[in-house]
């Protein structure tokens, strides 16, 4: 097995750094951050602007991403097995739950949201495909995290007084998500809004993303301020028929 | 300056080759392509797949773009000044119009779509954001080539029989463009569809990108099959309001 290319290792950590934070940099903030020589730096940033992931802004001779990175990320949606299986499901959930649709997948220890369906009504809404949530403190994120083996390392970001901000809660929480088979966030991210997900499985039973639904408390819950329970059963019905256009057996066998 | 760093280039290589094409290729199929020994492209793979830029299917052994490259995408977007100063002005201009907006912006040849606001009416589409546009086929990518220095090599593909697939054809065409600062496509990429665009200036007046619409030719174009001159406005309208907000003097002085 060949070891990592450092090079390459390198120019992925510029470009997560430009994605993160402000969005632009220059030269001395991007080596500083890395701990790179500036000469380094600077051959690095000069062939990811030649292959265009890369800008250089004009006016602030700062770099920020380049045009050539959206390209591959729809050309990663095009190929995306459970995002082409999703997008026949999620459109009928929405249209039977009256809310917002989104599929994710676990990205180095965040939700990545690979589809998104707006809450078929007039509001505004904003594309979240692209987004990375907050696993803890999100149904899809929690459902992902209850089938992972590893132990989540993320930060436990406290975004309200409900967030699962301690290992142990969340630890409880996911066994009660495997026990049950799907999950919910109740105002745990943002104070007026709840969540309901539910694994997705693909070939050999794994899971390999979430699908849920997500909207005002007062619709996603009942007057005791439990999730809705026909809301659930869409969810669970939506993700068993994602599992199996996946080829993925659908293991779960809770009522 | 530093010389290009060959690993990132190579790296950036495979990218591109997995973005084009069916989406799926095996090691051999990858060295093979860029002329690489198998070790070389197999040190390379690996180290895009730490990164998440890669991921290999499990049951075919095949690599396929990883989910890190949609949220790159993605933050290309946030931070994209083209993108962001459109947007209002692309939602009054669908309106306005009755049609679909796009804007574009050339990226190695072709055009890249930064932004797409759908045709308002019920029927079925696709979000086109990040797809690549052939330029000289559409009019978004006329009016760039219009405004570029460079000439374009790309390749002049006939879509139709309407296409401009000949290099003095498309330099006459690019001329009349720049003399009425807009252009039009009549069935020049899809028989039945027609397009209308205007350039959006940058600081200094620079060409940065276009808008444009495109819907149905019945629509777009008059009893005469010319664009229609209020759709032909709007565009214009809009294409200068854009250019106001990203601080671009509006050059343009033909009536």
């Amino acid at each position: 097995m060949p070891g990592q290319v450092q090079s390459i290792a390198r120019a992925a950590a510029i470009l997560r750094l430009l994605a993160g934070g402000s969005g632009r940099l220059g030269l001395l903030e991007i080596a500083r951050s890395l701990d790179l020589p500036k000469g380094t730096a600077h051959g690095i940033v000069r062939t990811l602007q030649d292959v265009g992931f890369v800008e250089q802004d004009k006016t602030s001779g700062k770099y920020q991403l380049g045009a050539a990175l959206l390209h591959l990320g729809t050309s990663y949606l095009d190929v995306n097995e459970l995002r082409s299986r999703s997008i026949n499901w999620a459109d009928p959930l929405a249209a039977r739950s009256g809310e917002a649709v989104r599929i994710g997948t676990l990205l180095q220890d965040r939700v990545l949201v690979v589809h998104h369906v707006f809450r078929p009504d007039d509001t505004l809404q904003t594309l979240d495909v692209g987004a990375l949530l907050p696993p803890h403190a999100t149904a899809l994120g929690k459902v992902l995290l209850a089938y992972e083996t590893g132990v989540f390392s993320g930060n436990l970001e406290p975004y309200t007084r409900r967030t699962l901000a301690s290992p142990r809660t969340l630890a409880r929480a996911l066994a009660a998500i495997r026990e049950a088979g799907w999950g919910a966030d109740i105002e745990e991210m943002t104070i007026g809004e709840a969540g309901i997900a539910a694994p997705i499985r693909g070939y050999g039973g794994l899971v390999v993303g979430a699908i849920g639904i997500s909207g005002p408390v007062e619709r996603v819950c009942d007057a005791h301020g439990r999730p809705d329970t026909s809301l659930v059963a869409y969810v669970r019905d939506a993700a068993r028929a994602v599992s199996r256009d996946l080829g993925g057996r659908v293991y779960d066998l809770s009522p």
